[in-house]
């Protein structure tokens, strides 16, 4: 009964989620969908991106989901980018109607880049397809080396892992080069950038990965 | 739709919860729920805590849930007492019926204490009364002080917070003044131990609060 249910939720979603990609790719908007555990620093990686991109021709747009409150959408609005917080009242993940809804008035003509940072949580957001090109993962250096074995899912659906608070490895139990191949063992073709949202390390690559995959990028090479 | 489902599948944990809870208390057996994030140092806590009471007359026995792998269950069996892996195959959460088949061939009669690891999820786990007395959330500090008012149906349900890598405070931006602040808006009764599983910081605090919840302390005063 559950399992029927479930499937009948994300047959639907598939289908908003199909609509929602088709609107991005028509508009050339490149749409990623952050996912991590809460306290992972997907905020706090939003925020540097966003304050790196501020005078680049990229035009980003930012949607954060949370349970409750709207203090990430505040936190974000603060770079001059357009940001609105999804606020799901008890639900787990974002699903693909959240981001049309929260997307209403927008000019998508305007949009280069769209950022949906997910709630915090390693399992249900993997599920639901947001009509993203690309998931990301980020798992943070406090976590632990085997989380790519204890969360597959996520793990095997995204293109990118970003291994993240790497200012705290000289006081973590932590071994990167595992945490790789760990995530690797589940998905050879995740590529990873290792960086810091406090020291700032790594950023150059992720903004790298970032404008390679934007129209901008491929339109002025 | 969603949510008569959701209601139905509440109601029936909640009628499984209920005899588990009549069992264990019949048994005089404590039984609590840990909830945190994937990397909140859940299992940690757990194998020091284990270690301490390992030359103590409280008989302990471990359950520990995660979605894939039995590598909690390997890491927690190492201090003498009965420990079982409870592999979701995907689910988010433990529910009522898994932590009574688990138990399954255990002698009742030789437990005190039942310490029970949910999944890594400050969401899901939170609806699903497993018959626990009380259920414990650790956050770390490496998470951010507004978890509490971001995910507050934990911490509203939880009888303490678990305020875990205190051995990082130097290393982080965090107050944990303003987390626990947060926490008590929530839930002004939640009690908060403060504590490290890698330097052992604050647990002489959280073994008396374990040994006070316990018929052992409460049969020798």
């Amino acid at each position: 009964m559950r399992i029927e249910i479930g499937e009948k939720v994300l047959r639907e979603n598939a289908k908003v989620a199909a609509e929602l990609r088709a609107m991005l790719e028509e508009r050339g908007i490149l749409a990623l969908n952050l996912i991590g555990s809460p306290g992972s620093g997907k905020t706090a990686i939003l925020e540097r991106t966003l304050a790196g991109l501020r005078n680049t021709p990229l035009r980003v747009a930012v949607l954060t989901g949370d349970i409750q409150t709207d203090t990430d959408a505040q936190r974000l609005s603060r770079y001059g980018f357009p940001a609105r917080q999804i606020t799901t009242a008890g639900a787990c993940h974002l699903d693909a109607r959240m981001v049309m809804r929260a997307m209403d008035g927008w000019d998508l003509d305007q949009i280069d880049l769209l950022l949906i940072e997910n709630v915090g949580n390693l399992v249900c957001p993997t599920s639901y397809d947001l009509g993203e090109e690309a998931k990301i993962v980020v798992l943070s250096v406090t976590e632990g080396e085997e989380k790519p074995l204890k969360y597959p899912g996520i793990f095997f659906r995204s293109a990118l892992m970003l291994l993240s608070k790497c200012d705290l490895l000289p006081y973590v139990p932590f071994d990167p080069d595992l945490a790789i191949r760990n995530a690797k063992s589940i998905h050879p073709e995740i590529e990873v950038v290792r960086l810091s949202a406090m020291t700032g390390e790594g950023f150059g690559a992720w903004m790298d990965w970032l404008r390679a995959r934007t129209k901008i990028a491929s339109h002025c090479p």
